[in-house]
């Protein structure tokens, strides 16, 4: 049997529970993303939860059962893939909290992902869904990069008032559920503008 | 990557015979893209293996352990990411045999996959190891669903000969091991290009 050492499964543990609390806005997510896909929107899907595999049983040929295997600490982000030729890339996560959002509960190695997805030049961000207030924001992980800055120093959560001032609310629909890609057009908008603006500068220079 | 414990790897081997055969082109491209990232080129991860788990026991309440999953049929592919600003996305694969790569080693749902990327204006391809010749080739999703399409009505494979005029042979190298991001740039600047004639056309009849 491998052994993790008992930090990482403590860890794991976490990350499970926090698993099942979110279960009903995954689906919500998942529910988009079947909409953008059915409409040609946007290529997004939840990756696997990664696992460790130990013992494999083959009682037939053409059948294999998993006998022991063990939930990993994910290295990246549950979510990713194209919209607008764009890469997308995100975590969700939801609270129980009223008036903020423990940073502690994503992973330092997922929020370093998304600042290496934000360095390729794609779009990388997280959503929060604050559960019994029912709301859903989007943050970039821009702004997110400033509170995990903050949190070394001082408050170690993100208050919903930040949420507000920084991220974008989501209000929800009816299909899509969650049209998180109303906010990303935004993003991609900007960088359009700005890749225009050079252009106009690059083709005046040569003209 | 986690190393697995001697006895567990001997065990493991033995048990999932198919799998291993993948192994040694598996590993070279996830060397690959951990040179990519580790040198801020690319972000490109391999997807967890898609698994259904039936049941979970808690030893204590720090631990799970899965003791009964199944394998899912993958719906995705096995490996996406991010270069230049652009949504990479591909599937992996080899064959034993010396002349020609029989499509039934792809599942037609990976296929849509790739083709859906496409049309979102993302790069999707495949890498197929010919093993006996030590040979990798890049076959972007177009030439692939020429062969597709051929396959309905003969050939249900695609030939070296066709690997060599269709797609892009890639030398194996030091580091990286298999560079197919240069083959992809081949194709950013192609459509870059068609970009800048777009755009000063645009320009034009706007002056």
């Amino acid at each position: 049997m491998i052994k993790y050492p008992n930090k990482k499964e403590t860890f794991t543990a976490t990350k499970i529970s926090s698993k099942n609390r979110g279960m009903v806005f995954e689906n919500v997510i998942n529910e988009t993303n079947e909409f953008y896909l059915n409409n040609n929107i946007a290529v997004i899907h939840k990756k696997p939860i990664p696992i460790q595999i130990v013992k494999v049983d083959y009682p037939s040929r053409s059948s294999a059962v998993i006998k022991e295997a063990y939930y990993k600490v994910p290295s990246t982000t549950d979510y990713n893939g194209v919209y607008k030729s764009k890469y997308i890339d995100f975590e969700a996560k939801e609270t129980n909290n009223l008036t903020s959002f423990p940073l502690q509960n994503i992973h330092l190695h997922q929020i370093k992902h998304l600042e290496d997805i934000h360095d390729q030049g794609g779009i990388a961000f997280i959503l929060v869904y604050f559960k019994k207030l029912d709301e859903v924001y989007y943050l970039s992980i821009s702004n997110l990069l400033n509170f995990v800055q903050r949190s070394n120093k001082g408050r170690k959560s993100i208050t919903l008032d930040e949420f507000k001032h920084y991220g974008h609310y989501i209000k929800e629909g009816f299909n899509p559920r969650i049209d998180y890609l109303k906010i990303v057009d935004n993003y991609i908008k900007g960088s359009l503008w700005a890749f225009f603006y050079f252009s106009s500068i690059l083709s005046y220079s040569f003209s």
